[in-house]
């Protein structure tokens, strides 16, 4: 009787660890929501039972202990359980409320890492720390169990760390403010939607000027705002392909 | 001509990305450093040419500029270059400056993520977030370009967030008197040495007591230091863990 509480990464499924990828490929139960892409769900064994448990942002729908109870029904079962969730499963995930569950209820449980939505901003040519630009990162949720942003923003804006937030798109007029507030509108930030697929879109802009670029572009969930000076660097490196898309520089070699 | 900055994750292959695993087993040249463990490094074809590029902390070695002369000189003679990193390479990894390189070279650049090795908190029972406890997570170098600490600490032990420090092994007497100054000692800490190898060795202390606990336990690196209540989740369930082994609780389904 096992349980794998697994990461499945930003949704394209090169970025699946083999671990994950493994696990996968052996499920006999996979519970899985809206974060977790078709084509990783595709790479199950067609004996595999897929239970749909989705839980959208902002809205009510299938509660913590329903799911909790497929957890324990389907172990005992089905003798193994693949649980999985968009991005890493212990970054914003609730991931470890669900192991500790399984654990409480004598099912063996495992956590598999994930690549995290932070990380699609690599993929956007913004690294997440830079020498002499940044000295760390601070991932921050925009949506706290009170349905509030976390006030550590607050200290976020007086420090020299990029600033990654994660469920925030209903807050980005109150994200301005605060960096606003303190004299600071004007640091570039980007907004990245479906990062790392195929559909992915993202937006460049002043941190004053997010929820305006939002609107325009109709930037929406599933997103997260980075802000800081490594975000001028994506800028800089666009440039850059350009010159070499357009002038040929590859040809000097 | 292409050059790839790849991510190899904490050390097990098995937490390697897809795709980074089959840019490695693809790779006509790899440059490595003390990070890659030989685990991955054994995935590469036996005609890739190794070499490695290893810049040990706190020591001088082998130069940025050495690093770049080879990216360059190796992507004209064998066409291929693929820089191995451990974790992620845009997290204190200098791998995004690597990339910049390549491009102003005319040389085609792309980045894979790791897993980082905050993630190997997640495989010690320790979630970077946890409802109630945590509101999210901030990832702060103990190491600068001029040698100190970051001085974010100061900011960063006045929020509700995990702090997870890289490379701050030499830097524990301060980063406790950070944290005693403002009457938070006595909060929970880990230092994980190796983590996500079979060699991994941790330690649990009150944050006041890294120095000593380090010294006691004779860690050093690498390794993380990872501060916050999100720790104490941990100890409870190593103690579920030893329920469950030695009371039989696994035997109730």
């Amino acid at each position: 009787m096992e349980f794998y509480i697994v990461g499945c990464g930003p949704g394209d499924k090169e970025l699946l660890t083999i671990k994950a990828f493994k696990i996968i490929k052996d499920a006999k139960t996979i519970l899985y929501d809206n974060l977790v892409s078709k084509e990783v769900l595709s790479l199950a064994n067609s004996s595999c039972l897929k239970v749909y448990v989705g839980k959208k942002p902002y809205q009510n729908s299938i509660t913590q202990e329903k799911i909790n109870d497929l957890i324990k029904f389907y172990a005992l079962s089905r003798g193994n359980v693949v649980r999985l969730k968009g991005g890493d499963p212990y970054i914003f995930g609730r991931g470890f409320e669900e192991l500790e569950f399984a654990r409480e209820n004598g099912i063996k449980a495992t956590y598999i890492p994930g690549i995290s939505s932070m990380q699609t901003c690599g993929l956007n040519d913004i690294p997440l720390t830079y020498r002499g630009i940044s000295e760390g990162f601070w991932v921050i949720t925009g949506t706290r169990r009170d349905g509030s942003l976390s006030t550590d923003l607050y200290l976020a804006v007086q420090s020299k760390a990029t600033i990654v937030i994660y469920m925030g798109m209903s807050k980005l007029a109150e994200i301005s403010q605060i960096y606003s507030q303190a004299g600071k509108g004007s640091i570039q930030a980007c907004i990245i939607e479906n990062g790392s697929l195929p559909n992915q879109r993202k937006a460049f802009c002043k941190v004053e000027d997010l929820n305006i670029t939002a609107l325009t572009e109709g930037l929406g969930n599933p997103a997260i705002i980075v802000i800081g000076g490594v975000v001028e660097l994506a800028t800089d490196s666009k440039i850059l392909d350009k010159l070499l898309t357009n002038h040929g520089l590859n040809a000097i070699y």
